[in-house]
């Protein structure tokens, strides 16, 4: 149960990747970031040429019940309302997959809405959405085991398809909430420190959601980073939890969203720490909590582009830039196969 | 002679645009600075779904006479050494290029070698490089006329293969040197405020560097933007600087990519203002001087990192990411299409 084999990246092949990205015909370190982009991949793969296959972001999508506090700028029925636009193609982060040419799964891992048979959804359905954590744990014990384990095995039907990098999206109204709750519990900060406006909440609406998740805070003894999870999360967050884990002990590329998602690694991160080494950050959120949650994790983020939409949207649009980071180690000549004069 | 007619962009248009972008299913402004990317092209192309057609890079190549006074930290062969290496397609700017579907095209605007004929160089060669600025004037003002003149004619051939928006890269040992010198003419900041490493000086490389320079700078009576280019610039800048006016002029969008390309759009913002509409900031270089000059220009880049390579590579890596501001505005569904509740 909630076994997963998570092994550090064995980083010995770091300095033969780095001899080949100081090779390149470009001055020594003047692609920034992006070398370090190879280096993470490399070592991940084991590989001095490393390659990225079949990219995917899995969006998963649940209800919950703290969103009927209002603790959202909007109503709960947006939930199923964005799974429609996902099927139907509507969505930003549709668009910026089918633009970068990544797959895009859409989960049910726990909606508040019965859809009917379509083979673009994944039903994975949990339950109808979580119970509120202003009254009782979100899910029981089993619920959040099982939603995990869910998480996990879709994962390891992408590994069949020959996926090696990931990146995690959600769609759940009131989820911002359930990662400040998750964030406050974990790095050990006040709640005033751990939210935002999420989706837009007015200054009203904003000290409204504070009393309420200052008092659910209260209201929950909570012992591990899981428990975290069972008690605040959300389904899909859960299933994400799953599918992180899995993808690092399958040695995927996982690529990291905005607040919501990373808050799901925080609690990955907290159970196995390992699974920093198959981390890449795509963005800092406007999201206002999420610059701490970074500073927490000692996490660099590729963008910073002021986005706070969620459903995976960082993810997609940083892997072009991913991409890059791999193309040029494998693909740019070095200084003696293209004859160029070394640095004085 | 020289005679561009930029026009400033007709902002009329942008309201509609915005409203748009307010109806796509997403919280408001949550996709941040794309959509100020959205409604900046929409603007230029005064369109409610603008189109980004046959992206293009031009890589501007030319040697500088100040060179061989060693302020970079790469012998001056090294110019027409890369050249080879772009038309062989093992640069960084090729493997970017490629991989986002950008044309690419490499002109000699001033290299000091005899290439023989080849079908992918552009022969713009105005002289074998410039002379030293700490000598004499880098041009004549019939050189620097000359080559603002046939970036230009480079440019309006691009329009007639419908090509709307482009980008520029540089190739030139020392050509961070007459960035720093042109910076400072313009920004009126001492030349230590606009120094740095470049591809990679040592303390007391740049320690010679700031000496150099600074005597170039008092040596000189400078008195316009123009001539700040034909005292201190390369060649490849003035050839830039031709065809960044001439992509205003026809209306195209502008990529500004580091250090360099953005002094030479600072001596073509300071000729003709309006050129600001027309352009967008791929990235924020970690040479040290393009902060200030970015800041100088209230321009807000899309990447911050670290790079420092030049080619033009941060509008190619950029590149994306403006696709996707405009993806975004034609393929999203609005609230009212997709059947989504609005906020509450």
């Amino acid at each position: 149960m909630l076994d997963f084999k998570i092994d550090p990246v064995d980083k010995g092949i770091g300095y033969l990747i780095q001899d080949n990205i100081n090779n390149k015909t470009k001055p020594l370190g003047s692609l920034g970031y992006l070398e370090s982009l190879a280096l993470k991949i490399g070592t991940i793969q084991g590989s001095t040429s490393p390659s990225l296959t079949k990219p995917n972001i899995l969006v998963f999508a649940g209800d919950h019940g703290a969103a009927k506090h209002g603790v959202s700028a909007f109503p709960p029925e947006v939930t199923h309302q964005m799974v429609f636009n996902f099927l139907q193609e509507g969505a930003a982060i549709n668009v910026f997959c089918k633009q970068n040419n990544i797959d895009l799964k859409i989960i049910d891992a726990g909606v508040n809405f019965d859809f009917d048979h379509n083979p673009r959804l994944i039903n994975a359905k949990v339950a109808y959405g979580t119970k509120s954590y202003t009254e009782e744990p979100a899910m029981t014990q089993e619920q959040c085991e099982t939603a995990v384990e869910q998480g996990a095995e879709l994962v390891e039907e992408l590994t069949s398809t020959g996926c090696n990098i990931v990146g995690f999206g959600e769609m759940g109204i009131g989820n911002t909430s359930s990662a400040s709750l998750i964030m406050s519990h974990i790095c050990k900060l006040p709640i005033s420190d751990c939210i935002g406006r999420g989706t837009g909440l007015s200054d009203t609406q904003l000290r409204k959601k504070q009393t309420i998740l200052e008092n659910a805070s209260k209201m929950h003894s909570v012992l591990s980073p899981l428990q975290a999870m069972q008690v605040f999360g959300g389904l899909e967050m859960t299933m994400m939890l799953g599918a992180m884990l899995q993808s690092a002990a399958s040695g995927k590329v996982i690529i990291v969203d905005g607040f919501i998602a990373t808050a799901v690694f925080l609690v990955a991160y907290m159970m196995f720490p390992s699974i920093m080494d198959y981390a890449i950050f795509s963005h800092q959120s406007d999201e206002a909590g999420h610059k701490k949650m970074l500073h927490w994790l000692q996490a660099d983020p590729i963008l910073n582009l002021g986005l706070r939409l969620g459903e995976g949207t960082g993810c997609a649009l940083a892997y072009p830039l991913i991409a890059s980071s791999v193309a040029f180690l494998n693909n740019m000549s070095s200084f003696e196969s293209a004859g160029v004069s070394e640095s004085l």
